[in-house]
């Protein structure tokens, strides 16, 4: 049995086979209808998320499968005060497959290590959802032909952007990718985003604040929204939101066959002229988040043999205790404090569930 | 492919047709039992209804079909400020058909001018509830044998009653309809229905608010509550309201087979001891409601060929803003303003969303 | 059509058939995977619990059948002031049965009472659960191979635990049960299950406070937790909360052979260190609660021409009046006053909605 916690618990082989297995399955709907027929998805969302639960949901439908779940703590026994590990044993047996997002991080860990039914993270906090990370993968691979040698560009929101983080990381893996990174001053990538994964696989990547600027030499274009509440003083704000509006007008500078992300909800920040522009994909990344998580749940429940642990044998229990107040280690009772050594520094420790440096 | 928005969406023959098929639905339910299979229902549900919603769930069920969504805006993505557009277009890509409830007049308009697959429009806030009207026209049909030559009798808020507004809308087109208007002066149905509904197709109508007095000549009741918080004067509230509850000493004045219709929830306007009385055909409405709707998304799922377009070559974008704070346009971004000529008045032109006039 | 209130609904022949049907879903499931298709189950929550609702929801589907419903009130038309009576009558036109759990004891027997279809109380208040205690009943057969000579222990919460008094109330038809009731003295056993129950039906019991020095006598624990919000007295609270508390340490006393149960969600009452103990059994309730539901299920949808009516005629209507507030006589609009004289005492009756004195 096995869990997807993270993007990097798949090989990328194991990803190039899951984008196989979407492409098939967007071109031959009618083989995978009954495949889990009588199979049951339990959607477990502590905090509301429509798109990526109807996503999940609307998967499991066309796979002929059913549905059982809430929409909303507030419906779940954690209002109870229940234990996310006690949660996991309970559903496990009701349903077959689980997804579960949680405002934690680390909480689907959790979930995983203590349910006996495979675990999706549908997304923890601002940590990991590594639906979203494969989505975007089988985007760029649809349209473009090729996961390798392309220039990417992240433009706006890229300190605290989960999912930008994530396809970074996915991305520094393939050869010949080059990062453009677009944001103001205060919402450059974080350090250790940096350090850790573009530095430690010696990636190739350019940071800016100009996007216009950008645009001509970008293959793909990943837009994120600026938030206000991001920045100390408002003025800066007001002087600077404009800059990360995609429109019209600068789009004419953008190549012809660019592709243009967005994660969704979209507020301001693509205007809605350019959703009917050939090189808008953030729709079609909607309709290839059903087929990859499709993909996902089929591999899942057909690989019942899978015996490689969740947690590798390079973990320390109960040593170093981790303070993040955001991960699941400051909520759910008796839980172990598991941490690892980092890979890029041998006195650096950090939680298995949340990532963040315990010593 | 084709969205019901309103009723006059519908020709005369065609809610025939719905009558017809909805009846069949009826008498051989197994018939129909697998019409749907592998078909997607999306109940968007921006603000509760039970009933509405799970009539809709339930038609689809027994079709075959399955079902996605959310039953209130706290749980949907709207709380993260995407735009009903957005949602349409995220949503067609989940789901076959969608029956989309809104608090904003208009909003399954801009659904259905955004989605790739049916929108029905479920209630948007005081304006438009096609499925209940036609709900009604089938009971009517069922219980009295004829959609023509009826008296038919509306009591009690006929001023911001939608079901009222609609059911007049869709009577007027039949021979013979005379129509008893039974409410308090606060309450009277508003003059742009008079004049626009019942003046201009030269129906018959007399208004009263004496409702006893009106029972013997009906053949149709309709009742609606009447809510202390639409009177100004608490005092006139309370002189007046028991006039205009229905006992089961007032049914005695009424006809033999006269029938009486609720759109529910009901209050305390009907007696539950009329409950049993042979007249009463509120919870038969609610069968009904079921069959109808099963009905139309048969109906709305096999005319993919359909091709007329959402909104006439009449309409004028942009000219004039509509200004009706309930309306959609008062909230979605990007919007276009869209208005038409009044058929009434050269002068006066309406908003397609909302039908408030622009100018 | 027979409809399921309590446990006392059921004889204990009709108890030892559902506890055959729910051991053959579990060796054969196939057998039943397309029993219910085409029949719907509503689930009516008017109070969240997520575990309640997805047992139920997942009994129906993998008996083939699907589900319609609600989680919480917010999404219901209880909001609009719709009274049980008629959400049963509506809910009937959409669904083959209805679970229901609502906050006010008796709602499901008014909903019984008005439903078109059969009725499963999914829990009322403090008032019944009797699914809970069927599971509870089935757990312990297939635990201990009988449900007769026994000794049981409840420990905890004696005073306000629904499942406890239920459980007792089932228990006492079986032969040679020894209780022992092991609570603090604010929260023991309240009297008028001492007296009308235990000591009605000559029922061996004890009562103590000593949960360690109990245990060596145990076949079957069944642990509640204990609410500081009970006690008047917070150093009396903090004196005690740790001896009913059970630990591995404790454990150590217990027979090899006694098996633990909790009606879930736990919140600290059992250290988790004790799940995978062999005697606990817990989880394995959540198993048997799906497999029950089904069994019931089952049992209600094919029991079509049961007629035994849901009030004997030894009821009396309006006669005395129910003044507990949380009785649904106290928001139910019409409702009939319905008592029946107490098996105990010719002197008293009780509400037959909550079981409360009202004389």
């Amino acid at each position: 049995m096995r869990s997807i916690i993270d993007t990097v618990d798949l090989t990328t082989q194991e990803i190039d086979e899951l984008i196989k297995t979407a492409d098939d399955i967007a071109a031959h709907p009618e083989k995978y209808a009954e495949k889990c027929k009588g199979k049951k998805l339990a959607t477990l969302f502590f905090e509301p998320s429509t798109r990526t639960r109807l996503s999940f949901e609307a998967a499991m439908l066309e796979l002929g499968g059913s549905v059982i779940g809430f929409s909303s703590a507030s419906s779940s026994s954690a209002s109870k005060g229940e234990s996310v590990a006690d949660t996991a044993k309970v559903i496990s047996c009701y349903a077959d497959i689980i997804a579960m997002r949680h405002p934690e991080e680390g909480a689907p860990l959790v979930a995983a290590m203590n349910a006996s039914v495979p675990v999706i993270n549908a997304g923890d906090g601002g940590h990991k959802h590594p639906t979203q990370t494969l989505t975007d993968l089988l985007t760029i691979k649809r349209e473009k032909g090729r996961l390798d040698n392309l220039v990417v560009g992240f433009c706006g929101d890229l300190k605290y952007g989960r999912t930008v983080h994530s396809l970074i990381n996915a991305l520094v893996r393939y050869e010949g990718i080059k990062f453009v990174l677009i944001s103001p001053q205060e919402l450059r990538l974080p350090s250790y985003v940096r350090y850790d994964t573009l530095d430690k696989e010696n990636a190739v990547y350019e940071e800016t604040s100009d996007l216009e600027g950008s645009l001509p030499k970008l293959d793909v274009l990943y837009m994120t929204r600026i938030q206000q509440e991001r920045f100390a003083d408002f003025d800066e704000y007001e002087r600077l939101k404009d800059s990360y509006v995609l429109t019209v007008e600068k789009l004419k500078k953008a190549k012809e066959d660019m592709i243009i992300f967005h994660p969704l909800p979209r507020v301001n920040e693509i205007s809605v002229k350019i959703d009917n522009d050939p090189r808008a994909c953030y729709f079609k990344q909607v309709l290839n988040g059903k087929h990859m998580r499709m993909a996902l749940i089929l591999k899942l429940l057909t690989e019942k043999d899978y015996d490689k642990p969740l947690l590798g044998d390079d973990v320390i229990a109960n040593v170093y205790r981790c303070e993040n107040p955001r991960c699941i280690t400051s909520s759910e009772q008796e839980i172990v404090h598991y941490c690892r050594k980092a890979h890029s520094d041998d006195n650096i420790y950090r939680c298995v569930y949340c990532d963040k440096k315990v010593k």
